[in-house]
């Protein structure tokens, strides 16, 4: 019997931990799933004869080891700084590792390591990364087996709520980590356009935004990522003019966005503060600096912020309550946890509503001398504010890759992101069995 | 004989050797020298029969400590973050030490231990921070000593090119480090205002700036500092209402300014690979991002920036070269090392050029039922390009302050910033001999 070791039962555990329990019976499979807080962990396994709960604070290096030790492949859900002496262990103990996380230079160079002991560390398993390197690999493949070349390659992600539970002037509801939402972009966004690396520096992010159509659903705002440019070596392609990744909104988010932004609530680099002895109305008029303009704060606001007080952008910032008396309920807090835990308030997605997924790839290339355009995208939606098409689309792959690993169908070994044949094929079309289905158009 | 241990024999060091070995053969003091450079500290001693040079890495702790050992006073001019290393020597060997350098964390916390051992710590003993320190405490001093309370207190300093030498369009070149000049402001800005906290994030620090009035010079930008807060405990202005402190620039500087952080010159966080290979003219093309306009790099910009392709904001990136077929010299640079390196090139003060240094404080205070004004003002210019008023403003006060203290006047033990009169009386009375003299106007 194999043993699967899942360490971190959160809210990201879900689906997968659903999973890997009913291929467990089916495989005969054992799984153990680990968290610091075990109600939880217990809560998730029930009383499934192949799985069973067991305390851990992974932060303890001989409770970690020893739990891992007595396992065949280990599954990390941990905090991504977390990773790396999960993998030491793993190495150090012969023991397979998977995650959803991006793979960090450290985990990167004990590549060799786990190649010479013949084991398969692969990460970035989940959506965004993961279900993108997969169906993005498989159409490039595709085109290449074909003998097209591709000039450019846009890649678009965006975990957003529902048409039909969209109920807020934002048009945005949280079903992920809303801290990388609130963090998200900070930093230089490169990406390859005609051959040329191109630059767009935070503050001019959410401006310089693209519109994209999605079919059926009109037009969408996309803001560049931070990484394109690595996307160019791991998919192999090195010859490509045009590179481009993005992150999907609705219409007029990346000008509001851009808003908080300029006003300073992003910044995670200073605390306020006394700040639970400010209302919002009281910090955005320490934000306004300055003060040479007479009128009320949500005035002078709007003029910092070169638009009209009624303007959707003031708007959106009047209803998420920027400028009313409440107090900020955190202490000593930086301007980016404040917002963090306000818009926690205003974004949170209700217990009937439905978040939703778009991802979408487009390719440009030269077949039989002629220019083609391939477009595929997926739209999926989740059934209630607990079952998420996010939780669904990054649950998902890596119980299917765990399941392929116990079940001795993966050759690949080193540290590795999912762009082989062998991981996407299979993973791409039991992903199909759970309605995730690109939609394509050829042009 | 009192023996003092220089470390750092740089740009910043020459004035503070020439005072020092002036005043060692009057007052019987040996100077040692140190650096990794020995011939340049052994330039800088010449052959005064009172000092000598000696060769010293300070990053190597037991000839660090051996060389400490033999001295009773030690001066550091090395980096800030080695300034801990030394400070922890002294306080296990016994010895006063002295920096310009703010004072960190670390060096704050080594203050009781100080203190018990009657060690004399003193840092910030430059022009800013020091002598703005020592000005504000002499006149903060006399204010509470007529019985007067004061409101507001602004403060302004700015190290700048003498009208006679100001021969480009920005109006600026350097007197300093040019790091600090590139990076300034990153963060955001903090300071009081009518009693209430106002902050600046970095993206609006240039555009927000004030005008200021410098007698005899006319109105001057001034952009605000990150730190005006943390004045209010040090000068002991706890109920001040208004404070804040800033940088003098030139007019038309800050808009300037604000085009290269707009354009994300001024990023430091990621390095742009192979930048040797590509010309100015290639890196604004692609800060341009999405290119949606058509026409050339530079009309594109001006119209990215908002403005006209001759603006007197393009005008001043032009003349920096940044539209030129030129090739950057540096490889794998940040955007920031590159405009730094660039930058030095375009404002280097010339062998006959004269610098400036402008210092302001505004009190605003009741005295006797009455509102008053007192505004000081230090305006110094530079011999040439080699004898700046800057070198002199940074190295004398330490000089002098090293003098009080070999001589043993001083009896504030711990780690401290000079506002205490025992300090800033006699080294600004002495300064007044090197021509540092503060006009003041009272309304």
């Amino acid at each position: 019997m194999q043993n699967l070791l899942l360490i971190g039962a959160g809210r990201s555990a879900t689906v997968l931990i659903g999973y890997i329990l009913e291929q467990a019976g089916r495989h005969n499979f054992f799984v153990t799933v680990a968290d610091a807080d075990v109600t939880l962990a217990q809560q998730k396994v029930g009383s499934h004869p192949n799985g069973r709960a067991t305390w851990l604070d992974a932060s303890k290096p001989n409770d970690r080891r020893e739990l891992i030790s007595r396992h065949d492949v280990v599954v990390s859900l941990l905090p991504p700084q977390m990773h790396v002496e999960v993998a030491q262990d793993c190495v150090a103990l012969g023991k397979h590792l998977v995650t959803a996380s991006y793979v960090s230079k450290q985990v990167f160079r004990l590549g060799d390591e786990v190649r010479q002991r013949a084991l398969v560390f692969m990460n970035e398993l989940g959506l965004d990364p993961g279900i993108d390197h997969m169906s993005a690999m498989q159409r490039i493949n595709a085109i290449r087996a074909k003998g097209g070349k591709i000039s450019a390659f846009y890649s678009y992600t965006g975990g957003l709520v529902a048409p039909e539970s969209d109920t807020n002037p934002w048009h945005y509801k949280f079903s992920w980590n809303p801290r990388n939402v609130v963090l998200a972009g900070q930093g230089t966004a490169q990406f390859l356009e005609d051959g040329k690396l191109k630059y767009i520096p935070y503050r001019r992010l959410f401006r310089q935004y693209r519109l994209v159509e999605i079919p059926g659903m009109g037009e969408w705002e996309v803001y560049a990522n931070r990484d394109s440019l690595l996307y160019r070596e791991a998919y192999g392609l090195t010859d490509i003019k045009t590179l481009f990744r993005g992150t999907v909104r609705h219409r007029g988010f990346c000008d509001a966005w851009n808003a908080l932004v300029r006003i300073g609530l992003t910044d995670a680099t200073f605390p306020i503060v006394d700040s639970d002895h400010l209302s919002y109305h009281d910090l955005m008029e320490a934000f306004l600096g300055i003060s040479q303009h007479t009128g009320s704060v949500k005035d002078r606001m709007a003029k910092l912020l070169e638009t009209e007080p009624d303007s959707p952008v003031m708007q959106k910032l009047e209803w998420l309550g920027l400028f009313s008396k409440r107090r900020i309920k955190v202490k000593d807090a930086t301007p980016a946890l404040i917002l963090e835990r306000l818009l926690l308030e205003k974004w949170a997605l209700k217990p009937n509503d439905k978040d939703m997924v778009i991802m979408q790839h487009v390719f440009e290339y030269e077949l039989d001398g002629r220019n083609r355009k391939l477009t595929s995208t997926l739209i999926m939606k989740g059934k209630n504010g607990v079952d998420t098409a996010m939780s669904r689309l990054v649950g998902l792959p890596l119980g299917i890759f765990v399941k392929l690993l116990l079940l001795g169908k993966i050759s690949t070994t080193g540290v590795n992101i999912p762009t082989m044949p062998e991981v996407y094929e299979p993973v791409m079309a039991e992903l199909e069995e759970f309605g995730v289905r690109f939609l394509e158009k050829e042009e």
